[in-house]
């Protein structure tokens, strides 16, 4: 359950066409606030890794249809969702592989860019991910992560229960060997991978009821739906009693009343590979 | 104790001019943060409510240096620091008046805008508050509100002290009837209080080490010497013993290393007046 699935709407036949325009639509804000200056040139290889059900390839095949896409992902029914994202999209410059992050078909250096978003936050191991996904880098390459970090959500009416059924996926998450709270440490992965030059910027979605399509896209339908989807798991863990989860929910809920308001951050972090011999000589900040 | 003082530099005689500059530098990055589309034509009449010790003023003046601003404190002690940085600063087009927010000695509707900056969170009726300004504001006029929200500060490595050392400002701020979690409704607040078109837009301060200057400027001498200025009272309201502040101030001083994170969001909102005939016509978004 993360913003992987969620932000591309859900994949469900038989949609009608105005359904799925609205979701396209609320899908569309923000794969602009994350998006919006990412572009690949023309003849570039990309590679995708953990592409899930697509919601970010169609986004990125779209805004860079001159470069060349392989996009990745473990799971071979997220694959078929992409692979029908694609071809309702009409993409043709994607090539969708089944793989492994830590075991990836490619050749060092074969590819120009690295685009990952949605994964590190599900890795034990993320640094050890990113310097395997830097081996795949040409030198000068460039690589790009996105990331939410749930603890930065926050909201008014403030509530504690609202807190304590966020903080129901973000220990649910934990126990799985992730970290929802990994955004707030792109810069330092990153560093850490040995990527050069790495810059992060914070992605505040901002909702209030002037901004009536985020109420409804952001947080109805994509970060309170995320939190109801751990219900059961929550419950059955006993992180929490049923009650106080469905009173969390409840006050989320409240928030998209018309003197509400929601903040969630998200973080795009890139960095480029140098070649060993540039360390020493890369220009210091 | 609160940004309204430290975004300025301590009001102390005797800096050196260096350290002086320093101060400056650091306070420049935020104020273009919070100020940068903060403009006011010539010949236009300002009220700047709450000016404080005229951290504010200066940005302001400057910025806008045909418009005549009137700025207004109840601390005389305050009002002295805020000539004194003004003189500093050689501005010529501010006037400084000592009253209080509730009973300003302005004629209705004699003002083309007003600003009003950190104030809101010392308010225990912070919409009373926007009325009053409102009714000194011309028709068409317009107001920018700009308040923290110390909920919203959020780290890396996280700790759950810090969190703590936190709460107690938040809870100290409560106790003397201000709210330290404003930012979040400067919404509703600027709705409730009548105003139009209302447009809230957050401003984070986003610090790792690739940002030196925040590092130093906002994460440990402005956001950190905030909390730890609170040490005593927090202690002595009984709200924490000083082991778990004097811990929870080390682990935020730990979130300026190297591979550390620091994540704080300003809310800046604007509004306008319309004439009461107006508002049935006003442009629904």
């Amino acid at each position: 359950m993360c913003f992987g699935g969620l932000m591309g709407g859900s994949y469900v036949h038989g949609y009608s066409r105005r359904e799925n325009e609205r979701l396209q639509d609320q899908a569309g804000t923000l794969a602009e606030l994350l998006h919006r200056d990412t572009w690949y040139p023309p003849g570039s290889r990309v590679l995708e890794a953990g592409c899930g059900v697509g919601a970010q390839t169609v986004t990125l095949a779209r805004r860079s249809p001159g470069a060349r896409f392989a996009s990745v992902d473990v799971a071979a029914d997220s694959l078929a969702q992409a692979r029908w994202r694609a071809r309702q999209a009409e993409l043709a410059n994607v090539e969708f592989v089944q793989a492994d992050i830590f075991a990836l078909p490619f050749a060092p250096e074969s590819f120009d860019h690295v685009f990952v978003c949605f994964v590190l936050e599900h890795l034990s191991q993320p640094v050890r991910a990113l310097v395997s996904l830097g081996r795949l880098l040409r030198t000068g390459g460039t690589i790009t992560a996105i990331e939410g970090d749930h603890g930065s959500a926050f909201f008014y009416p403030d509530s504690r229960m609202a807190r304590r059924a966020i903080q129901c996926l973000i220990a649910l998450q934990r126990q799985s060997g992730g970290d929802a709270l990994v955004g707030r440490r792109l810069y330092p992965l990153l560093v850490e991978a040995g990527f050069d030059g790495v810059r992060v910027d914070p992605r505040m979605v901002y909702v209030d009821s002037s901004r009536p399509d985020l109420v409804d896209g952001f947080s109805r339908r994509t970060f309170t739906a995320m939190i109801e989807g751990v219900r059961q798991a929550a419950i059955g863990a006993g992180l929490i009693d049923a009650q106080s989860f469905d009173a969390g929910v409840r006050d989320l809920y409240r928030t998209t009343e018309v003197d509400g308001a929601f903040c969630y951050t998200f973080f795009k972090g890139t960095g480029q590979k140098l070649a060993r011999d540039d360390h020493g000589a890369a220009p210091v900040e």
